[in-house]
This record gives structure tokens, C-alpha cells and sequence, in this order.
């Protein structure tokens, strides 16, 4: 049997193609892919072939967004048994090395993470994974959902690092699917307001249809400095975002970058930061969120199928990249392989 | 003008009186009580005349859950004009001391606390207090919800203490008005699941009704150990559900004690604490809570008014008391002063 | 080659012999022992073949605070030279459990530990374990000290529990080798002031010879409630000193019980937890710490080799199981396997 | 009586002279001045008479590193008897705003701090101050140091924001008395290493003599980026400093900005600060902090005498200002006003 996968070659260069099944290693499973999101990282690789010093320099399967059906496991597998639906963690980690030892394993610098350069995504009828980073889904939530953990994680893990507590007003500057998602899960641990912000008009009008908070143009109108906000989460990586952003933080307030920006440096207002005492700090992916993102996606208190508005077959996934970037009416499309 | 108040004489023996119109201090407001919720500790000092060492050796006020309208102004307050309607945080500290100056004002031993001897309380139509502990309240906020702003803190703090996160699974013993609300803020905090216990099934139908989670007759079955719930808020006081409730929790675990049980120790399984590394820690009563306890409540993000279902005029004090001990579709009975 | 051993058949009957000589696993590293202290659970292990739950059911070596010197691998270790002395981290978890993930690896239940049935511990020539497991040591640290970074690690797992800060004053009840090493790892932390606690005028002298702190002598007078210490470290496991030691904490202070009680419940002034919002929770073995304890040894910050007071070879282990119990000038023995 | 006091008119114009005896408020005491540390921002607003937008406008009395003897009380001031030696927090916050209540009380709005515009110093034979801010000192702390234990809390401030643990490497970068006091702080957290960098050999030097640290000269050779550090406490301002010292800290590593920057901006690595989850604060004075300087200079576990390494009388207050700034040899110049 063949692994039917969308490769990319080089830039712009997508190819659908048969590969050979993969193998499950001992502690891993054989996962039928349903359903991977496109995140504006495989969009970056697809059109530049690179992002910083990853570089597509062999033949690559994008896609990191994924869920599935369990169809085979290694000899020492056993903790799934076949046809359970399951999210797909995608950043296997060394398990041994100091960060994983102290709980931040996504920091492990010997991490595999799908579509990251040299380890293949899940664009593809089939991959596999270590069982541990396999997480079984109630049937109540969805094929789209269930890949939408990934970019929840995201939100999740955002927030875990702000600190948000009940009762905060919270901003989130970028009102793509990561500060869509970063705006949720801000409600989820009790926002009292959400503020978010775009240059964008037709983002942040689905921002305001998805009830992600507040929405403010802030190419028409700067952001109000005195807007005294408890947390700052910037998910757009635009560096006038981010001094902006900061400026708008109460006393002791703090500052998450989950966007990235464009440069390596970026000019931050450090007086400001040490005058009022501000904590900034970044996010590098995720640890230990895709139990309670499975946990809140059970208990129907996430909205992401609302998100997942626009569907592509695998021999389409180049149409699904391009909608992504192009089609100002798709918040998240998602290639579902077994259509 | 006179102060038309409810004063406890001794156990039994409440009196309405009319008493003189107190003025307020140079930092202080003057405030028409318009609404006060009945608390257990009220019927408590009602019952018995004293909790532990608070004896009421002479005639007072009970009643410390109260919003009003501010009507009058010490020659240096200024922070609110008349007519403004403001939530009552009942314990005002002395500002000084280590505990004030570390942010626990809640431990400061010089408080001066409603309806603790011998301060009064606010079964009456006037009282004064400093003027940063009346937090003003938005047109939304009614006059019952902003009464039960005061329980709402004391479960906005216990989640506080117990550092509970997105996608947690909480364990909510006791599901009096405090469980309750200790439910509420639980689900806030972003609580995926969420089971309350009692031995009293009014009790249960109650929460059940009212959304506060799974509810469990304790009575009936005990408590599964397995549960493996991430955190406990103990709101029962009962020396059973305390040990049943740790014995319930995953390792690191987080245990708070914020109902007051009927002795000053209690057999607790401390093999069971070291074995899984359990935290466990107490309230008393709350600090920095008003703040988000008001957004959360304008916000709309906390059901209030659906708990204080049965209201009293000043000179029924005596039946809200009794009401709230033995009617069981009472949630909480409210006092209006003004009506 | 043989493997001598220390062997326990049963409540004592403990017997030298020689046994396989172990071959190391893939990870592993096989270790020529140096050096293995003497521990208060190797003692109860040897009179009563048992610790609560776990039984030495088949002969076990005992043993598990030692160090040694690198002298074979596995195919896949490659950390570690020949001749590397190392410290022995004598836990080995699973590294893929909910808590291995969360940095918690003291807490997996699938952990491998030396001298806990049925896995065999060091007092031995030769035993094998994980190279990550096996934490280099710098020439100034003595082997002896190598030794008893183990019980330093219980200290300083204590101390990061209680969250000790510099100038705290911090009560350490039990002065026994743990309590005086939660003693050191408390004044490396910071701490102003210690004072430790024990009924044994031997243990008291040697406590303040060492320089540990503050001695008191509570068998001769109680513990002033008054103290008002930051922290609470209870290493002697005596319910009288757990209550005392808990309220002699100031407000929002800290309890950390190190030393096991002999029952599985103790009564606990639970009244004053909630009125002073005490925390208090238990320390299960360690995580995390030998990286800081070997850092802290080679920079000259901790006194070791003044504890390990009396050293036994190999064939008179028991002597040493037997000194430590009824030798009071015996802080901590030692077997040097290779002498 | 008159009180002698060393006052600034504009830049370096420092007058002598003799003002009415200052009379304590309600809750303050009257205390004769005997130590006064020379700070870089006394040196700055004698240069330049403003430091920011704080602008000296009307003559102004500088120095805030103060103790002294209580000779006096406000009607309301019971705490000290005269006589008692006191260390005087400067800073003097209101009490009852959010920052004040929530214990950040160094980040009250309102604040009152010795020697900024308009709020006179301590340069001075007495000074008022609130009672709960003079801080009482045991015999064994010398006048000098009870001065120091200002820049002490700078320091230790610092360690807290960073959250200096045990075993840890800190890299402390600028030499100036401010870094000498957080390389101290950083060790009494349990540092195992400090390396402490400037570009002043004489710094370094004195730095070494000290016992602060390996010191590094970056003026001759750059920060090796592979150095791994914990934390760094940034003490110089210098913007190469900041980022040379942010990409020298581990992942998950935090950076703590306490030297104040020529620029309200700077340049910053935030891709680094992103993809290693970098935490990045600054520090603005300090909160909470002196009770526990005093504890540890009463304890002997930090070293302020050898610091205090040049005494002035009042009358030569401009001459201690001078030395700070053009006599190398002197680490902390301290005007004795009693002398």
C-alpha cells in the first residue's frame, strides 16, 4: 500500500505523491491522517522554502495540524487500540535532556517536529508518531477540531505563560487563527475583556462574528495607551504592534510574543519595561497543553469548528496553502486526506 | 435622621432599631444600603451569639455581603460622587503593616471587618466605609448581584490559592452558596470539568439546576479515589469530605480548605501528601478580589442573581435568618434595606 | 567477573555475597562503586524487611546514596569516558508519563529506584543506570561528598518547595542527616536564621558543631508558637513536631514535611492553616536537583565530608546499618565498596 | 534649631545650608541623620539638575541610601523610642491605590522618595519619615552599612524578580556598586557562580577584591554567548550589555534589567527571547525588601563595610559627589552628617 502525501520540492514547487507506508517504530503508531489544518508556517515554507535557518533542501510533507484514526502500533505500543481517534502532538521530544527533564520539553533542542526540516508533516494519507504524543478524542469533537488542538495549544500555552487570571482584560494584537485562538483561550481562563487589534478590516470583522472580543482598527486609530491592559498577547509579530502592545500594559503587567516578526531584533521600550515593572516573554511552541486542550474541546468550551470554515481534498492541498493567503474569507482551512 | 438597623442583642434576639445616623470618617463614604446578603457566619452569631473567640458582648449589627449608594463624603474622600452605586468589600485594613504592605491585607490583625465584633455591620440602612473598599458598579451589575460580590471573592480567591488553569478538573465539596460560587469561579478560571459533592440532595438539585457542575451524593456513594481531580475546593467544613476530597486529587494536587469545620484540628492523610507532593493551604476570606469581581460580574461572565432567590425588607432580618437555615429552596436570602 | 554485594534476606539478615556482575542496557553506564551512604530507610528496610507498603519479598541490595566511577556503557551511551566519577541519581523514571512531561519525574509511578523492591541498590561493586542519570563530578568533590549529594538533594528539594528567600527564618524540626541538610540547603537559599529542633542532645551538639543554626533542645522545652519563622522544614516525622512546628509559622508561611510519620493520618491544627492561609505540603524524593547540588558542591557552598563521619567497606555493611542506629557520634556512615 | 543640609540649586551648584527643623507629621518620627550613601542619580542630578522628566526646579536636598537615630515622634507614632538606630526605606508610598494594596507598592503613582523632585533627601542633619519605613538595626550592623542596606534592596529586589535559586549561574553585567550588591544578593540566593563583567579594569579589580565574581573585562573580549547563565542581572544600562547578556542566558533563562539605559528604547534579540522563551523584566526601586536586608546584615551573611570605602562630614557632601564620579579607588563614598 502507498502513502499518497503533498511534497513540497521548492518553493512554490508542491507535488502530490505515492511515498512507501511508513513503519511504526517500537513506540509508535500508524495513524491514518483525517484532517490537518494549514498553518501560515507551511505557507512560508511553500512560498520561500525556508523559514530562518530551516531550509527545505529535500523533498518535504507540510502540515503539522493533525488528527486521525489509529490503524497500526510498534511492538511496544499498546496504549491505543485501532480505530481510536486521535489528535496528533506533533513535536516528539528527546525525553532525556535537561528542558525535558524539567517540563519544558518544548525546548528540547533534539525535538522532531513534523514539516520542520528534515522531519516529514502530515500532508499525507498516513504517518506515524510516538504513542505518548497520540491523544484520544471523544467523539464529540470533530475531525476539524481535533486538529485544531494545534494551533489551540498555541492560545493555550500563551496564556499559561501571561498568567491570565479571572477578571483580566486582556489584548491581543493580530487577529489571524493564532490570535483568534489566543483570544479564546484568554476567555477561557476568565478574561474579563478582550481587546484585539488588526490592520485588517476583514479579520477583525470574523473576529467580532467568532465573539473573540472587542475588535479595534488600529490602522485607523492607534491603540490607546492609557488601555491599562492586564496581559498582552502578540500574535501579529509586527514590531509596531509590539511597542504599541506593551505601552498599553498596566503596571507589572505582561507581555507574550507569539507572532513572529520579520528581524531577528526589534526596538522595545525598555524604559517603560523597567518603569513599570513589565515581564515580556516569548512562546516557542508548547508543553503539556494537549490534555487540557482535549479536556476543554470535550466539554464544548472552544469554538473551533466555526474556525475551520473552508475544507480541501489532499490532491488539493497547494489550493488550500494559496485560499489560506489569498481568500480573505478563510479563517483556517483544513486538507482532509481521506476525502 | 436615624439608621433604621437589625441588632443582635444575644443568641435568638434580633432587634430592628433605630439608631443614629453614623458620620463618616475623613476617608471615608456614606453609603444606603440597598441590598446584603445573608451569610451562614450571620446566622451563626445569630444561633450562638459567637464564632469561636468573636463573642458579641455587646449589641450588633450582622450582615458584611452589601452594595449600596453612596450618599455622603468624608472631608477627604472624593473618588465617588453621590449617586454612584458601589459593592462594599467588608474588611478594611490598617494599610501598614507586613501583611498590607506584602499584598495580604486579608491576614492584616488589625482589620476592621462588618459584623465582626465589635465592628457593625450592614443589615441597616446607612453604614460608612473607606472609600477604596466601595468599588463602583455598572447599570448591569443588580443590586443582588452586587451584594454577592462578597461570597463570589471568597470563591474567586480560593481558585485564587489553588492556581486553577484552563482544562482543569475541580472537585467542589459542599454545595451550599459558597460551593457554589466556588463552582462559578472554578468554571471561570477555565475548569473543563467540574463535580460538586454534598450529603443533601435540595442541595444537589440546586447546583444541578444552576450549573455549577456534576453533582454527587456523597451520602449515597463516596467519593471515587481514582477521580484524580487537579484541585479541591473544600467548602464543606466536614472533617469526612476533607480527607475524601485529598484522598480524590492526582499527584501535585492542590487542596483548599475554604469551609470552616467544627474543630481546630482534624485527622488529615499526610502520608497521602508527601507520597503525591499534595498541596494544601486555607482561606481567609479574600484580597484583591473586587477589582475582577466586579468586571467579571459587568461583563456578564457570572450568574448572580439566579443564587439570591428569596428577598427580605430590613424589618424581616430575622426571617431571612431563619429562612436561609431551614427553608431549602432558599440559595441565599437577601436583605433590602430600602425597601 | 563477580559482583560483590550486600544482600538482604530478611529483617536482619544481611549477607555479603557475590553475585553476576550486571551488564549495562543500552543507556546505561556500568559504575565501580565508591562510595554509598547509610539512610534511615536502608536501617528500617534491614529491622523490618519492609517500608509500609513496600516488602522485600526477594534479596534485595540496599542502598541508594552513592557514586563511582564510570568503567563501561552501553551501545547507545556515549555521554561518559572511562573513568568519569560520577554521582548516581538513584531514580530512574519512565520519561513519558503525565508527570515525566510536566518536569514531576519524582512522582512517576513507573520510576526504577535503587534499593525499593524489587530493584536492587549500591551497596555493591559494581551496579548499572541510565548514563543521563549519572552527574559528573568535578576532583574537588570528594567521593564521600559524591555520596551524600543524594540526602542533599532532599534538602534542596525541600528548600525549593517552601520557596525559601534570602533573610527568611527557617525552623528545621529533626536534626538528623536529613534535617541537617535541609539545615544547609535552607542557609544556601538565603536563609537568615535557622533554628533546628530535636529531643536528642547528641543529634542538638552535632547540629551546632556543624554550624547547622540555632539549636533547641524540645524535649526540655516546647517550641515558642511565637516564633514567627517564614518556613517550616519537619524532618523528624514526630506528629508532636509537625503541630508545633506549624504554628510557630508567621501568616502565609510555609510547611514542608520531609521526614515520614509512622502513621498514615495525623491530626493537624487545621483552623490555624485556614486563619493564617498556611501552605503546607510533602516533599516525595526529588527532581531537578542534581545539577544544582553537584554546581553547589564544586563551588565549595556546602559542607559534606564533615557529615560522613565514619566509613565501613563492603563486607561490614551491616555494621554500618548498625552504627548509624546506635552510635550517636555517627552523623552519617558510609561503605566504600572499594576499600 | 537649624538643620544643616547639603542642597542643590542646579547643576553643580550645591550650597551648605541651614533650613528649619523639619516637624514630623502624625505617623511620622524626626530622626538625626548619621549615613548617607552617594548614589548615581545624586551624581546625575547634580550634573545635569533632572534625570528624565524628574527636573529639579526648586532647590532640592539629594541622598536616599539613609539611616540615622530616632529623636522624635508624630502624635500618632508609637513604634520607635528614641534613640533606636533605624534604616530609612526611602520611598514612601500611599497605601491604598491597587499597586499598594496588590504589594507592589514600589509602583504606587503617588509615592514619596527622598531626594526626587520635590521631595527633599536625606543630605541632612534630620529628616521626617513615615515610622513604618525607618526600619530599627541591631548593634551589629555599623551606621555604613545600615546606608547601604538602599542599594542592598536594589539587589535583592533584583534576585527576587529573577527568582535566583540554588546551583545557579548568574551573570551579573556592570561593576558599578549597584552590581556589586546584586552579585552579592545573587550569591546569598545560593548562586554556585556569579561572573560579573564591566569594561573598567578598575571596576573589575575591585570587583574581584570583593569577592563578587569572576570578573570578565568585555571591553577586551565579548561575552562568550555559549556561557548557559541562569539569570542575568543587568546593572550597567549599556545597551550592548543587554543584549550581549540576554544571549548569553540558557533557554528559559531570565533577564532582568536594574541599570538604567541612556534611551527610553533599545534594541532587543526577540527572536532569541522567543524561540529560548527568554523572560525579560526590569526593576523600579524595590518593595518588601528591607526587613529582610536587615535580617541578613544582622546575620553577617553580606558584606557592606568593605563598600563603604570613603566617609565625608556634610559640609564636604559636593566633594563625596565629586569623588564618586572621578576617584576610581572609591567604591561607595558615604556622607556622615553628624561627623
Amino acid at each position: 500500500m502507498d502513502n499518497r502525501a503533498a511534497v513540497l520540492h521548492g518553493p512554490h514547487d508542491l507535488r502530490v505523491e505515492d511515498r512507501p507506508l511508513p513503519v511504526p517504530g517500537p513506540n509508535e503508531v500508524l495513524v491514518e491522517v483525517r484532517a490537518v489544518g494549514v498553518c501560515g508556517s507551511d505557507i512560508h515554507y511553500y512560498e520561500h522554502g525556508r523559514i530562518g535557518d530551516f531550509v527545505v533542501s529535500e523533498p518535504l510533507v507540510l502540515g503539522h495540524e493533525a488528527m486521525g484514526v489509529v490503524v497500526g502500533s510498534g511492538e511496544r505500543a499498546g496504549r491505543h487500540l485501532p480505530g481510536t481517534r486521535v489528535a496528533l502532538e506533533p513535536g516528539v521530544p528527546c525525553g532525556r535532556c535537561a528542558e525535558c527533564r524539567g517540563g519544558r520539553y518544548n525546548l528540547c533542542a533534539d525535538v522532531a517536529f513534523f514539516a520542520t526540516p528534515p522531519v516529514d508533516g502530515a500532508f499525507a494519507r498516513y504517518v506515524t508518531i510516538d504513542e505518548d504524543f497520540a491523544h484520544p478524542l471523544p467523539d464529540q469533537v470533530s475531525d476539524e477540531a481535533g486538529a485544531l488542538l494545534e494551533p489551540l495549544s498555541v492560545g493555550l500555552w500563551a496564556t499559561r505563560k501571561a498568567d491570565v487570571r479571572p477578571g483580566d482584560r486582556v489584548l491581543v494584537t493580530g487577529a489571524g487563527p493564532v490570535g483568534l485562538l489566543a483570544a479564546q483561550a484568554a476567555r477561557i481562563a476568565g478574561a474579563a475583556e478582550v481587546v484585539i487589534t488588526d490592520i485588517n478590516p476583514d479579520r477583525l470583522r470574523a473576529a467580532e462574528e467568532l465573539g473573540a472580543g472587542t475588535a479595534l482598527d488600529t490602522g485607523e486609530r492607534p491603540l490607546d495607551p492609557g488601555l491599562g491592559a492586564d496581559v498582552l498577547l502578540e500574535c501579529s509579530g509586527a514590531p509596531a504592534a509590539v511597542a504599541a502592545g506593551i505601552a498599553a500594559l498596566r503596571p507589572a503587567g505582561t507581555a507574550v510574543l507569539v507572532g513572529m516578526g520579520p528581524h531577528s531584533d526589534a526596538r522595545l521600550p525598555v524604559q517603560l519595561i523597567q518603569n513599570r515593572e513589565i515581564t515580556l516573554t516569548g512562546t516557542f511552541r508548547y508543553a503539556n497543553t494537549y490534555p487540557q486542550a482535549v479536556a476543554l474541546a470535550a466539554a464544548g468550551r472552544v469554538e473551533l469548528d466555526a474556525l475551520a470554515n473552508r475544507r480541501f481534498p489532499l490532491d488539493r492541498t497547494e489550493q488550500a496553502l494559496l485560499a489560506s493567503r489569498t481568500d480573505a474569507s478563510v479563517v483556517k482551512a483544513v486538507v482532509m486526506p481521506g476525502e
